[in-house]
């Protein structure tokens, strides 16, 4: 069975997900495009056999040809889409954020209460990547010891002139704060920014590097290094130091060169060459589980912690203190953390 | 359009190939399957929606609902049903060895270059292998001048009691012989076998380890080292050493763990953990080619080579003399050696 | 010409570098020994040609026979013996702390500028490890841009049981404040101590792991992982992130053993496995020096600052405050940070 | 007690050794040196304390204050001075070869052994090597199982105009000669020698790179690339592949610098950064060796065996073809292979 598809945004990445969906995903089809830029939804849709244009992001989840819905558009709209496509019932993939406020995550966590299960799944594409699963899987196997801490670097080689100190939080830590609540499967209780030295080929107006640290609520401490100034490519780096051992993302790349003196690897250029491939398993993983009536992957409690914690981030930034995280408690429909 | 796809024979590989084509690759569909027990055609057809049984290969690449087959029936057999397709005009997936003996080949190219295109790609998944299309690509960059001399090793854990010597050429290291062509884009002209000590680890009637050297036409050297009773894990690797540089196969795995005094990774298990990936991207890569209209990947000639050259070290393993390799000269439809 | 020392305290730090200076180093005759056991004075000095045992410190010092002095008492004792080395003109090793108190470094501090000449040097033995030399080669080589920050982790398989989370100032993170300074040429201005959650297999009584934050004068950050109970070796890390790049610490071990499905090398067993050979370049350095009539090392500054802001990581521990350090200005003296 | 040693050769060689007696050992003093250039051996002498300038190597060697003699003047003369030391009762140290005939080098033998114990130590200061030294451990562990094949590789970035094809067996191969007897404990028993394609950046009257095969007694194969002119570094590697897993020579250096695209370390320069400090421990164990009044390291058999392969693998070189190695009947003064 074919799951049809309709994608709520055709920018960047919606148009890259439709690419996906169409050339490279087994199962899936799109079948209806919105953007709120009409004609370059119609520029897309174009190349996809069978795909529509449609006026609102309303109609693609109201459309009886869509089974399942991609939400991709701006972040500010994320909610609306996400809960009308709760009312309609339809299974519902949305990029991060979930919600750009901590009311309207709750409200889309209030909708799947009120339906009585899951439709939502936030795109944490990270937990697909083959050698974070690698480092959950030595974590699980159980010969380390409880995790005490977790040393993160998130860097980029650089970031265009409108990225903000904000989006520091928002758009580059907010990786890691999903990925230490999976690895670790716990919750977030507080969080701290601390300023290093700043770098010099930093935008004037850019925090850069700040380190973030995030306390688990079983207490292991979490320290994120984001550096997005940094030149010499694209390094996601995690160590998760336990009781009896540690176990870390190896070096990527699978060739070593030996030349001019040196021995060594490429780093990757960007985040599409070093998770270019997550994003498939994540998505064949939700096209399946949509096909097999079922749901998979981050919740929306997820995407719910992520805001909340970001916020917290974003406090800590601006004042310099420790800032408290409180999720409330965690409705049973969401289990565990980790999914 | 997807591709429908008749399988001739639903051993282990095939059975493989159809769940792939069925659940992880786009474009494509199992629509016909025969096997030389009928009762396991009948069983894995009835997991594959839409799949019917036919009973001979014949039957597969007759039916008007097939546009293209895959061979992965026993060797001896794989030379007929090439041969029928190639004739009925149909894009065809033969897995190795295209044909058991040079003759057989011989009358596969002679069939395409009759026909004037090339129906056929010969399954030599490690052309798609991450690792070693990086490798190639570090070669093709230039910097590391030409090629002298290709290191491989090509290491099992452990192998079945029905593994004979002669497999460690024709089964083991066909994927060297047939790597080092793509890599250095270049024929193999003579091959030589050593025997190191052996393993007392190997069963009696087993020549373990040996290295086989193999000469280019360019003078460029190869060893590999075949081990198939190394205990420690699968373990492929190969180092180009050019002429001011070398490039090699890095280090499997995405984690690198510190416990109980040690600091390292994991070796891969066997081939299938190993090459997993490398096979989906190799089908996916002939289903849109047939989508497309075209041909890709390694072609007749590629597997008429690597029968001759393996038959030339068999000849090398049997007499412990240098063996020459005369392959005649390449019709101009198979291009370059890579493709 | 031989430089004649004599050696106050044959404990074990002592003794070993009694022997390192009787049968490793070139130049060097001990001449005189004492400790606060006679006996074992004596028994320590009946295993060195020439080595005479004398009553105290004091006398030691006195001793026409010797040229210099090495100081590895108790480290209260430092002051005394440091002082009376400084007054009588003689060359002096003295092992760290260089004195237990902010006042007493002042005292030596003080006696050095009366003096107006250098004749102390701290054992700082790290400065001497080839592979940290590397790693501040790295950074003087000048294309990774000004260090920002600093990753840093000092991982002991376990300790002793009367080992107190004082001493993971005092004794353990001392390496690292002093290398950090001698890294950057830069000194400390501030501490902070995070608890992160305990490690299960410590002690119930030390705060294991801790994790100190020391601020650097021109702004950069350093952390710095104690982990004293972490079972798999003893594992010195650092990694130094400058605007353009990184430098870090490799793998320690000349050897990758490929066994039982990991690839991978040793971890050092402890200290005396991974720094043994810093010890020897360190004293063999003093001996040239003193042989040359000149002083080299980490000077009584350096040893200063490592107590004062030991004492100011202490206070952070125990009350969980950022803490500021003052050091006063370096007296003329003592030049740059790094010696 | 200091041993006093008498140098004879003061070229380059010759003078660094004379450095490392005066200026690093523990244990000894250069108190003659001469040279077949007086005027040089005078240079030499006037920077070491107490050295006399002697006419020639026999008055070296005759000289009371002389205990033991260094050889390190040009190859053709060593089998004089060694035969002239044993003669004289003093222990000498023979940088290799031991000397260029087998007939010369059995010469020696017979000399020692019609005085009834050893006085020559050989020069091939690998064995020395801290990586080499893992690797032997490792093996020796046991959990390997018995080594099947060696590879090696020994690669020079360039080598000068005078260089010759001989010298790749004589001057370079000869390292890996006597380190795999050393790491296996077995004699070799025959040698081949293939000639990949050549490097273009070598000089026209060389054969670079060329491919060592040698058969060790027991069976194990060994394989050595022998590259002169890669431009890269000085590479020096070695995987022993056992029955249950390999071991191999680690990455060099201890620093991992991401910068500009890449991660990875530097190559070493040269054998001077490679194997500094195993010129040291070498010397060092000789000089303790000789205040001891034994005798240790490489024997004189060690010297013969290298004689007689490298005389193998030059034919082999000139043939093209597989040549026998008989050393005769090991006498018992030697012992096993290792020392």
């Amino acid at each position: 069975m074919t799951v049809r598809v309709g994608v709520i945004g055709a920018g960047m990445i919606g148009t890259e997900h439709i690419r996906r969906l169409t050339h490279v995903l087994n199962g899936a089809a799109v079948v209806a495009v919105t953007d709120v830029d009409p004609a370059r939804a119609a520029e897309v849709a174009a190349g996809v056999p069978g795909a529509r244009v449609l006026a609102t992001g309303k109609d693609v989840i109201a459309d009886d040809a869509v089974d399942a819905v991609v939400v991709t558009s701006w972040g500010p709209t994320h909610e609306e889409y996400v809960l009308a496509s709760v009312a309609a019932g339809k299974p519902v993939f949305c990029e991060k954020p979930l919600a750009t406020t901590r009311e309207a995550c709750r409200r889309i966590l209030d909708a799947e209460e009120a339906a009585g299960r899951r439709f939502v799944m936030v795109g944490f594409m990270r937990r697909y990547d083959a050698s974070y699963r690698a480092l959950k899987a030595a974590l699980a196997e159980g010969g380390l010891g409880a995790p005490l801490m977790v040393h993160c670097a998130h860097r980029n080689a650089t970031v265009p002139s409108l990225y903000t100190s904000d989006m520091a939080i928002n758009d580059t830590s907010v990786h890691e704060i999903d990925i230490v609540r999976w690895l670790l499967d716990e919750e977030i209780v507080a969080a701290r920014v601390l300023r290093p030295r700043r770098n010099s080929r930093a935008a004037p107006h850019l925090v850069d590097p700040l380190v973030v640290m995030l306390e688990m609520a079983g207490g292991a401490l979490v320290d994120v290094e984001v550096s997005v100034n940094i030149g010499y490519g694209y390094d996601i780096r995690c160590e998760v130091v336990a009781e009896g051992g540690t176990a870390a993302l190896a070096e990527a790349g699978g060739v070593v060169v030996r030349s001019g003196g040196r021995w060594g690897g490429a780093v990757p250029a960007d985040w599409r060459e070093r998770f270019l491939r997550a994003y498939d398993v994540e998505l064949q993983d939700w096209v399946d589980a949509v096909a097999g009536g079922t749901t998979t992957g981050p919740t929306a409690w997820d995407g719910y912690a992520a805001t909340v914690v970001a916020d917290a981030c974003l406090e800590a930034l601006r004042t310099g203190e420790r800032v408290g995280v409180s999720l409330g408690e965690r409705p049973a429909l969401y289990g565990l953390v980790a999914s």
